[in-house]
């Protein structure tokens, strides 16, 4: 690797190097060469260069697509032909990803991570009929060949993978204990899964970083699952060594659930709220009533209240049924840890049972409802079907819609651009679930859960009765 | 792995057994499984059953994929869904590659690695659009995937690899110098790759064995290249360690000259006649003038006279530019594994000059009538075109392709009970050039070179003048 | 390993465990193991017993050996024959050593490089005629001697290995920035080597390890070392992977000083300030002059001023010359780490053009008083000689002594105890010097830097001028 | 390494070079760097030139020390210090232990493992007052220590030892024979320890190398034990990768007992005949009655009668009871092998059941007259018991030390030389006995198996009745 003495654009420094891949795109055909080198032919170059920037802005206090692409407007990244492979060009990249000149080992391994997906998907899933992306199946295909293509998951592996959710934008007093609760499922030799950005999804990772280090445990796996337009929100912290980019949140959201083993979560905000509407509306389906999956709510003292809050409107929206798949546990890590080891213990007894893989969930029913991407515009936000005369699974995947949509105004570029141009997003619904809805945004607002600190929020959704 | 105890059919001691992948097997999508459940429908089970048996026969005195069959007429192998993967049910497979009830595990490797390369080449090449089989650029690329998918490719190694060509019923003599040249080379650090049947097939990797040994080398690579329909007759030797299944002779040849940095040529019958003309033929072509590509002819004291003859079959023939392509080493292993590694430093000086892989020699050119498929019957060996007066790489194009009919006549299940039907191959053309070929086709015979010792051999072929 | 449910003595929880060695003390004979058994017999049961406790106390808020000796008076540790080795039974062990009734792997390991050394030691060093500990070469070969058996010293790896000093009592904000420059050192590829208790001998470890995690480094060193007086008060953190308990304070510290090739000094108290003039009277060695050892003081902006006065005494007890040797780098990792790095490079190439060790400084010249044990009571600290008359490398030694005293009655077992039955330490000396000295101890104490928090300190020194 | 071109010395081209060695001797303290300087004064460079000279002779045709050292009578080793440790020069070397100017790495291996030995005994144990080598748990504590220290221990592992003995003088067929069962051995995971020179002691090394390799066992392990005297008539394979020189023969045959699980025994002269006595005799003492250790003779066919005669020479001598310790297995590798398999299984239930360890033999009984070295003279040789008015494991002492001394007067330097002088020992005794040894040695002069063949054969003793 080389790389140019940093320089000053504006008020941040940045810094031009070369990289090249390790791996499997160390071996490429010609024709593979040729079809990377064609990338901006095929629309791919501008999801390239922005999920780079993304993973080389770690560790920048930013949680928006479109305010970090105007701090770094030189940023550009181009494939570039060599005697045996491929090397990256990098222009314009922020200088803390690189330490003395050279860039951060695990940053390099994510550039090359974005670059593997993004081609993957678009050469071996979208353009390959092979995969019906219109049935419920075929989605599923997708998502394993995705994970396995990025050696996501370990055959022969006992079950021990802990998705920790929960918001980016937290205080001290939570993130502290995001730590401490992953240091103690460390201690107890699990893997972490989260959506890689600060907050929530960091904590639990550098706890266990250390209890894996206490139990002398070498091949920590810290996987993150993110996707093109959320990425730069929430960029990929490098003690994650798994980095996989799907193509779409709902994707996501099914590679977390299919891959994870017991799923914790932590405080946050919109996005946490559409993960765990998601998750419970997967829940309710009636073919996964039997399944053991553990679901642990768990915050510091302080988070108390919160909980409750989230607590009564699962209640006041999808029911008892709803409350009953998760345990709340209250400022105490190590029950939380064990709380999880327990629930493995379960899940691994029900996948030997019912002969499915430990690594990938395919017994789970996933309706399409919960499939098929959702895009957020002004106009399906507004036609969102949020009353209650339906069943309770199926209100479930609506309110994730509506949560979606307030994270696509916050934090993702398209809706912020969206949102200047046309004003805030209009949900409307039966006054009783509005009610309850617009309770907890207040409440995510209020405790500055919406935005990074510093931020002054301006809502991006309206309550419409 | 379970097995029963051996019975005996015939006079053939068999066993049953059930065997599970490792690797890439490992880790199937539902659709996987259910596309290899259904070989038979599409016609892959003759070849995956017959493939395997040949692999599990290994280490008999056996040269004939006919009487293999009719030696085990019960084997049988399925594929078998199970919990979280397959497994294979093998049924009357010889004893011989079982320890103590055990298949011996590089043998359970050579298995998978025959699904492995059936499926890969049924799924990703024949069935794939991307892949232009009719075209050179295509054929090549369809080598370098069916490679690269078997590992046998490993990016930023130094240039190692040593081809070894020669017969697989050649003397003691000739075997223990086969060893002894592969003792050297291991000595040297270099890696074997052979067409992985007995004789000079398995000679030069015992001595690498050895050599490797001796100098602490681990990880040392044995690959043994073969093709569905010579596989019976050259059951691979389990030291090989990288076994490829190419679909066809001319994909097989090509995959020796793009992954050899050098080859070493030992006695042999038709079938290393074959691979001389082929590459020598494929040398001759004006594009490949100056492209280092070291070429040993060696053997004990006692097969000068065999080197002679070869010598001036090619001058007779190709001419003196062929004959300059060379080097005749006779009982000297330790010059032999000198002149191959000083050939593989020119071959490095100019991989690296020309920008070209190490791994695989891209800018090698192969005519298309190297590459497309010569399918031996009677009439295709009597239309062959044996005339000087066309350019020496295309008559040495259809020599080889005569010396491939030879082979399939001696050795292949198909050939072999064609000649039984029709009587021998008719091979017409100069004068000249027949009397030359078939004083070496004689000399061949009179050594016992064209079937394993202890088989009397019955010509499949008549020189029409 | 087994281990009963925790049980409650007074208000700690307790866990009996019998655990089994790995490594080195697997394979012993018949003669060794009744030599272990043995143990008591030969005095080293008691220290063997204080400094296993002291390591599965780690965690605990507790600077003092009394305390904790007293806090779990039940603890015990036997070694047992067994089968084919031995194993340990240990007994009313703080149950916070244990995970779900496991010890943690890291502190497994602690207490057997404990008993290797602590028997090492006995066997090997004290009882061998060979080393002659009355002269300075045999004790520094008895220090190599116990750091190879350690497996400390890396042959043939790069120096890279920063020694870090500093209190085990700071401030929260010291301790964060102790962690930032660990990251920073850890991004580096650097080693860190500390004295293996909290505070700032825990913080740089763990942002190395954060460091490392994100740079991919596996295989990271974390070297603590300790002596058995020091241990129960600086108990090591679980994530120090290379734990050396040397035989005395001043063994130690020419561990420290051959080992490392750069040392960074965090904010401390009387412990920090030994090792200070330890170095520091090393280092005015005339035959050390011309040796580069990188020195860097370093504290975020809050420590400026303690920086200050630590400068302030040392220019008036050991005058310019020794101000000369260090570098003060305030409120900036960065600098800190990039120091460490540039003055390692110096070192480097001094070690090379002087043919010395990478690993060992064998050419640092130590003076027979910085290596000669110093037993504090109140009759030695009374005597020492604390005028200017005497070269500075001499009062430094001197100067050392004294703080080493305020020490051992601060935290240390026995020093504790001599200080309540016979009143403070009375130090002596001229004026200057005592006033110089008392200012600098009163600093220490007034910010809290003599104990853990929330302890009243009672100073065990009183300066007599 | 550097290495000057090889230069011809009479007939024999020598190399010079210099090597630094790997692992423990990397990291030495200035003490330990003098004191090997230091070893012509002790007089150990003698010993140490010649067993290096013999390491690098591997696989010249010589069985005689005094022969090799008239061949290269320039040869020279000698310990250089440098900058961080030591080098060797070597001078007037074997050409033939360098390929291309490189030292074989094995052998480069052999030649450090020497130096350890060497340096070990004389440091670790003949000069320190810890072991009582007058007493029997003072010379197994011995053994114990110089194997541990040669990492030929391996704690944890399951017994998988096989120990061959057998001639270094043997026919081909012989040879082809020990390496097929070496081969059937390697297949069933098991590791071999020989005495590491020619013929029976390289074929199962050779054979098991591949049964490993096509079982894809690395790590497989290949000890080979010899003494000073023994080695240069035996130079060790380079295959072996665990080489052991012990300090005599009889702590050589001592350790082959304590770390084989099993022992097998091929054709061979005068010193399988004393490893024959030697066990049997050991196996006859009271305390081992109940003890299974597997021994199993083998041969091909045409060494039926070489057994048979041995078995009756036992039978005359030693009786029923020592006969019913071995099993006769006549061409058939693979009865044999299990024979050995069978065997371990029953050795590792006998150890697990009395607590001994796997790894070691600690239960084994050995007699003082077992252990003591016997240094044969030709008065020492003459005073032999040998009659049968003894308990029979005395007998079979006294019969191992005339045949150590026929060993000594064949192939060892000072035994050739004594025998130059003196002529033939003189061996007497009863008269039953000298007939059976009389016609037992005949056997082994006609069947050429007291010296490599091509070698006049001239009988260093004389049977006196």
């Amino acid at each position: 690797m080389t790389a140019t003495a940093p320089q000053s654009h504006g008020n941040y420094a940045t810094v031009n190097a070369s990289i090249r891949p390790k791996g499997r795109l160390e071996l490429l055909s010609k024709l593979e060469i040729d079809k990377l080198l064609d990338t901006s032919q095929r629309g791919l170059h501008t999801v390239f260069r922005n999920c780079t920037l993304a993973v080389l802005s770690s560790g920048n206090d930013l949680d928006s697509g479109k305010e970090l692409l105007e701090r770094y407007p030189n940023f550009n990244v181009q494939i570039i032909q060599e005697a045996r492979g491929i090397k990256l060009e990098i222009s314009g990249a922020p200088a803390t990803a690189f330490v003395d000149g050279e860039m951060i080992r695990g940053m390099r391994e994510h550039v090359f991570s974005v670059l593997r997906d993004i081609i993957y998907v678009s050469d071996e899933i979208a353009e390959n009929p092979r995969f019906d992306l219109a049935a419920s199946a075929g989605i599923t295909d997708a998502v394993f060949h995705i994970l396995r293509n990025a050696k996501v998951l370990r055959p022969g592996a006992e079950p021990n993978l802990a998705v920790c959710w929960g918001g980016h934008s937290i205080s001290r007093e939570e993130y502290d204990y995001t730590k401490l609760v992953g240091y103690q499922l460390g201690l107890r030799g699990l893997n972490i899964c989260t959506g890689c950005g600060p907050g929530a999804m960091k904590g639990p990772m550098k706890g266990a970083t250390i209890g894996h280090s206490k139990q002398r445990i070498s091949g920590g796996q810290y996987i993150g699952l993110t996707e093109p337009g959320i990425i730069a929100a929430e960029a990929p912290n490098p003690i994650v060594n798994n980095l996989v980019i799907l193509p779409d949140i709902e994707k996501r959201l099914e590679a977390f659930v299919r891959v994870g083993h017991a799923i914790v979560i932590f405080p946050g905000g919109a996005g946490t709220a559409e993960e765990i509407l998601y998750l419970l509306g997967v829940l309710l389906h009636p073919a996964n009533q039997a399944m053991p999956f553990p679901l642990i709510f768990t915050g510091p003292a302080s988070a108390a209240s919160y909980f409750e809050r989230v607590h009564e409107f699962i209640g006041h929206t999808l029911g008892a049924g709803a409350q009953s798949r998760y345990q709340i546990i209250i400022d105490d890590p190590v029950a939380a840890a064990q709380a999880v080891q327990a629930g493995i213990a379960k899940v691994r007894e029900f996948r030997r049972n019912n002969s499915d893989a430990y690594c990938f969930n395919w017994l789970l029913q996933i309706a399409p409802a919960f499939q098929q991407p959702f895009v957020p515009t002004h106009a399906s936000m507004r036609a969102l079907d949020l009353h209650s005369g339906q069943p309770a699974h199926e209100l479930a995947a609506n309110l994730r819609r509506a949560f979606s949509g307030v994270v696509t105004g916050n934090v993702k570029e398209q809706g912020v651009r969206a949102i200047e141009q046309h004003g805030p997003y209009e949900i409307s619904g039966e006054a009783a679930i509005m009610t309850a809805m617009d309770a907890l945004l207040a409440q995510f607002v209020a405790q500055g859960r919406m935005r990074l600190p510093g931020r002054a929020y301006t809502p991006c959704y309206r309550i419409v009765c």
